[in-house]
């Protein structure tokens, strides 16, 4: 299915993007599985948390392992020459995890009965929680607070969601469409870098 | 009923407070909104997750929304001029805002059958939460670390609620007791300038 | 019991950790208070919101109690030669809680019917989690993603604990070998430096 292989993608991509931000704070072995780990299941277990119920992660562990795995690999054959070639390939990586994440958690919220506004937050939280943590451990200001096209895709698709299901979509139609559309939004959104207005930019909104 | 109308002052002044910490880090749009919701909503989300309940704002959604409008007025309008001439109407809503979360988080926190110190947890944690939580978001010492009156107040205000029903007044007196006694001493505190002792000033303590 | 001594001493340890960070940042009695109960009670904390129960030190206060009143001692008797003087006591102390912590929580997810890697998370969050807040709380990069042997043995700890119990060896024997292994170790390694292997310094590996 689909959307097992967006996660997994996203799940691997995700934990790479933790060891590698590990690797730039020089963290050891440990921190950086640690920072994998927590980036790649850290928003679903927030999601989970907020939604009271034992997270996902911690009982069906393959998740978690897939990522422990990831870091360790990610751990021994960095070096900065082959970040600059797979590049290409954890940018989309990380929007495929960024298109399963948000419809895994509208789904979540959905099955809770939340509103739109809850089922956009499930959404987001899920999408970005993960990045969130790993960025607050190593002392950063979160990226979606500055690189906001990200979460903002989260919150949008989240809704979109939503509203299809009220309307009486079928549920794999929008989640197919739903996944589809932020992943190619999100493609393009840094191809072209596109960006949300902030106080000076106000002539490219695209809000 | 006041502790509505206390409630919403506070949504409204947390909202803004997160919205103008924003704007001080330069954030764009989106995470000035972000910051706004989670100062508004936050510390209740904590203590419903600590509670092991879905959090309030999650299903009632109407203080989330309610943070989100505010937290984008607050960027359409913000310039460093209207801050210093809106300065007294933010400081009196945020005071009115501390001692609504303050008695709502001790009702929730006696409604679990939790004791003394754990209502006094449950009033702080809803009162100083999402500013904590808005604090660490952008890099920043939590300012309950810093400026403690602030906190202090949640925590004696939970303890003597917890008291006053155990004693066997009545929950509205001690709502109203407790909601306004904290208005009044935050605002004081402002006007003089309290401060709870710390090395080489242990003069003026009031603890 | 052992596990009462053991536990008591890292609550002791834990809380008096806290209000030294406290105190090197200038925090007031209150901020240092609050470092105290979070370092001494945040990861029994965290593993209970993460497994959906309402926190044991919330509804069993005994353990908040004795966080704060250490850390107000704390701050009464700190000056800098007394830290120096206490510092092997309060080494020791931390690490009978670490071996306390992680085998109460390796317990905890055992009881919830986690598998191996659960298991193991759920005792690393209890032994760091309070140390991890602490630090996220005062804006510095959490310890254990420098100082990793620290909550390396938590995580082999439980998942020895784990895999004890399923070979069928009794709870007693298991709690008290994990704890005092962990312990040794804990000491051993502070004595002797031991470190994980980062880059540049694989050789003496121990993983």
């Amino acid at each position: 299915m689909i959307i097992e292989v967006l996660n997994t993608l996203g799940i691997v991509a995700f934990s790479v993007s933790g060891a590698l931000k590990g690797e730039k704070h020089k963290l050891d072995i440990f921190g950086i599985v640690v920072l994998g780990v927590i980036t790649a299941v850290g928003g679903g277990i927030i999601r989970d948390v907020v939604l009271n119920q034992v997270p996902d992660s911690i009982i069906q562990e393959r998740d978690a392992y897939l990522a422990v795995f990831i870091a360790i690999v990610s751990y021994i054959v960095y070096h900065d020459k082959l970040e600059g070639k797979l590049s290409n390939i954890i940018k989309v990586s990380d929007a495929a995890g960024l298109a399963a994440f948000t419809v895994i958690g509208a789904q979540k919220g959905l099955g809770n009965d939340l509103g739109l506004l809850g089922v956009s937050i499930m959404a987001t939280l899920t999408g970005v929680g993960g990045g969130v943590l790993r960025d607050m451990l190593v002392n950063e200001i979160p990226f979606i607070l500055k690189e906001d096209v990200y979460a903002f895709l989260c919150l949008i698709g989240g809704g979109v969601y939503w509203g299809g299901i009220k309307l009486g979509f079928s549920e794999a139609l929008m989640m197919n469409t739903v996944m589809i559309s932020i992943f190619i939004i999100r493609i393009m959104a840094i191809m072209f870098n596109l960006q949300l207005p902030s106080k000076g930019r106000l002539k490219h909104a695209d809000s």
